[in-house]
């Protein structure tokens, strides 16, 4: 069951996104991917993000760039905690994707990751961390998932 | 006939925006204000933005801050021109409200104001240019409003 | 008729700019084009500024990069809307151009448009925006463009 | 049961913390507060992390300014979500707490809300979401919360 | 005979700019006060600049804040060396006005001073050493507030 | 008779500085060029400045790039006019270098060109502003090279 | 015997070096406090910082705001550790302090503490740990301090 | 016997921090060179940094990137000197790692050099100052060494 949905808001934002799919898989969580422009397609925005409880989501996770309105939206329409990943923007290194997002006034909240390929990985392990709380088994891989890498971390130090 | 529809996301942002209310009045624009949270009621904002021409309005002015998605979103709804107005945050002194309505993607045009009181008085004003090229009187408004402008900058240097 | 003066302070902007004029041609909006150096050709600056509006022009784009004064001082010398867009410079990716831009004092407004490329093409949306609200050919045409823009968005996440 | 550990890198931090523990009673949230100064006490940090899911926490919210270390560390030390909340610090506003609290790594993941107080109540409102997803009763309290904002915020309008 | 001519773009600039009228005193200097909007009175900026080396000028100093043009067109329209102050902007702090005075383009130069107070000063000193160049007098006076300067600092340090 | 120093702290800043040597060149100033670290030698710093004015030197020109402090040391050093030149440094693109040369403190000035190329040519353009106030074949020279300028925007102009 | 040299720019830097020096007081380490301006007495500096070491100092902290030079310019002259501590200056919150004295070129070190007050102290700790190297001593009094602040965090958890 | 601790947090450092073993070498130091990330292996951070002092270590070096926590913690578990070095990070040049390691507050000291290159060439000369105030030896390489930079600074004159 779809458990995790994992929307961009262009297709160019796919290529850091897909990050997250890979690591969303790597921990054994099942998720959907979308290509939801807030600006081109508002109203899509909103029936996704009220819907998606009822189709079952439990975490929804938003990539965009610039002004980077489609996380904070999603956010609007759902009490599903949502995760934000702002893309490295070509102008200004992604800083203005970053304020956009993570500014929220209090009242809807959005989980900020990191700018670019660090935040879209974390993103779905977070996701990951969130949903093993009720499910051990993605608990347990999160475990495993830390646990290796702190052996290549490990092992790239007799590699010098 | 109301001509600007005057929008802001909370009304902690009303001692700002009604710089651009007072300037609407100067140069004889009517107006309507309205404060819809682009985050806690987002079905109104679309609503109202999916409306607004039909309803008559010509112009858009929305005022918001932080991570400040009303001016964008609205502008995703409507074919109307929109003026953004970042509001002057608290911590960031506003450069993440601008970052957050200035760098729209293309394909969603925000017409973005300086920061803070400059920027209402302005939009005001653009709001203003807007319809005076259609509408003699307003724009003979402006006229008179920027030679007002020019005599008090010169009587401000006589006053030395 | 020419209805918009696309001016740029340097042939350099051209590569930037010429996206606002392909955008502009998309929604059936005739344009002028002028290289007019804000710090080379003040006078010519203040002249085209000046004459804009008996000229017939509705609105003007001006793009400038760095220290940028075009697009605020063509808007002190005129009464018609003028769109400001920043230049991609090559030190600080534009936040230089960006604030020279957008951070008018009270009293003449630029509606600035995101740094670059997106920019350009905004600068155009938002001119056929204007022009649309006594143009009925052009407003539709803006709408065809934004459902255009709708249906590619849609299409993108199909081809995944 | 305690859900909810609340840390905090020094008492001086409190009095934005407290709209973090204010929220979250609010949201029928339990929770326990802690003083653990990631530079100071780094063994106690490294020790409540590493016992925090034996000890039935869910969620860590933690709160720290300046080169702000200690989310980040605690994520380190759990496979519990962490929320970090940036403090807005007195010299550079808060842009090193966010930056420091934002930008980690791939591998270890912090859910970073807004600088100062609107951070402090999102991330009591992220905790609740985060646990409502397995407890209708806070999911119930979360929506409930959801629409008194959305009607006070209709209310602010009246009162104009 | 006025050397220096002090051009302010508001009367709220003159609490800076007049320390720069009292260190053009200081040091010897005399100068004319002007306050010349580059926005609200681009066609006077145009006059003064081009007639200011006529007039017997020789240098001139112009202070502006946030979108700051004033320096710049004034460069724009002499020969005559240009000495750039910028206002400490409410909103930015300066930055605006900083950026908008000293990245100008190849070919246009402006001679940038500090973000305020300290700037002010120093624009009137920098203004006092060029003229010194062929007046020993002023030469003269620029040497003695070096040395009154010097001596201050090292009294300062017995008085601790 | 060598009328501008143009010195730089590393062989490194060369090729941005000498763009300020060939408009020196063009504007039919003599000079003389030295590399002078500030840090690496900064008796032969100390040595320069105090020996300028008396060699015969008009106008110091220096370049300087991170914690740029030879432009300031220098001022410190002699009463003649210095010109500072940001270097675009690697990793902060010469906000670093502007900040350490603009900000100097009242009582010792440097005229801050901006960063990187166009910094270096118009600090040239300054010094010959500079000495032109005394020698009319100079100024002579910059309003020859100001209307080449323009004509040349204009010609660009005309092979769109 | 006198280990640390404590210098500052101005006298208006004492509130807060002061903090270093009672910090130094309660490491039981000896100093002297200097005036020394960069920029009005550069030769003193020059000689401070050459006499330095044979002066019997081991380890020099030097405070100063906007464009700091006196760090660096102090270590291009001894082969002593040199501490920079960068003042909170007014304009732009010593992020141009900072930036003038961290972004030192390779080959002149200058260690780098926080903004302000935090980095007085801290100043002050680091010069303590360098002499505890070799003085056991102090290193003693720098372990005590660590274990007082500890429980002073713990004691204020007490407190809540 | 090795006298300097350079840690990195990642190999992908190495590049970087290779610069400070290359000086150090230069300069006589012998060090030890470990790999150790402050996320994924706290423990081995915390076991090092305690054990740092009675293993015979006198100043640690420690370079990471981002969210940039390796210095502070190593400082928080040792009374040794901690160098700090911030990575150039890929999306905001360093800036986020110099902001996580210099923004320390008041009670441990990280000593923060220059972003990237120039900062991991300064780290281990720092070390070698501080070690040179009670090893003769070492001193007199950083003479050397210091003396040949002003020479190959001045033959770089030379070769123009």
């Amino acid at each position: 069951m779809v458990q995790v949905g994992l929307v961009m808001g262009s297709i160019s934002d796919w290529p850091t996104m897909q990050l997250a799919a890979q690591q969303l898989t790597t921990l054994g969580v099942d998720y959907e991917r979308r290509i939801i422009s807030a600006h081109r397609m508002p109203d899509v925005l909103q029936d996704y993000g009220q819907q998606a409880r009822d189709r079952g989501l439990q975490v929804i996770i938003a990539g965009a760039g610039g002004a980077a309105h489609l996380p904070g939206m999603l956010a609007a329409n759902t009490v599903l905690p949502v995760i934000g990943v702002p893309m490295q923007s070509h102008v200004l290194n992604g800083m203005d994707s970053l304020l956009s997002i993570v500014q929220m006034p209090a009242g809807v909240s959005v989980a900020t990751m990191a700018i670019g390929a660090a935040g879209a990985k974390n993103a779905a392990l977070l996701a990951a961390q969130i949903l093993g709380l009720q499910d051990q088994r993605i608990q347990t891989q999160v475990q495993a998932f830390r646990q290796r890498q702190r052996e290549e971390a490990a092992q790239s130090e007799q590699q010098f």
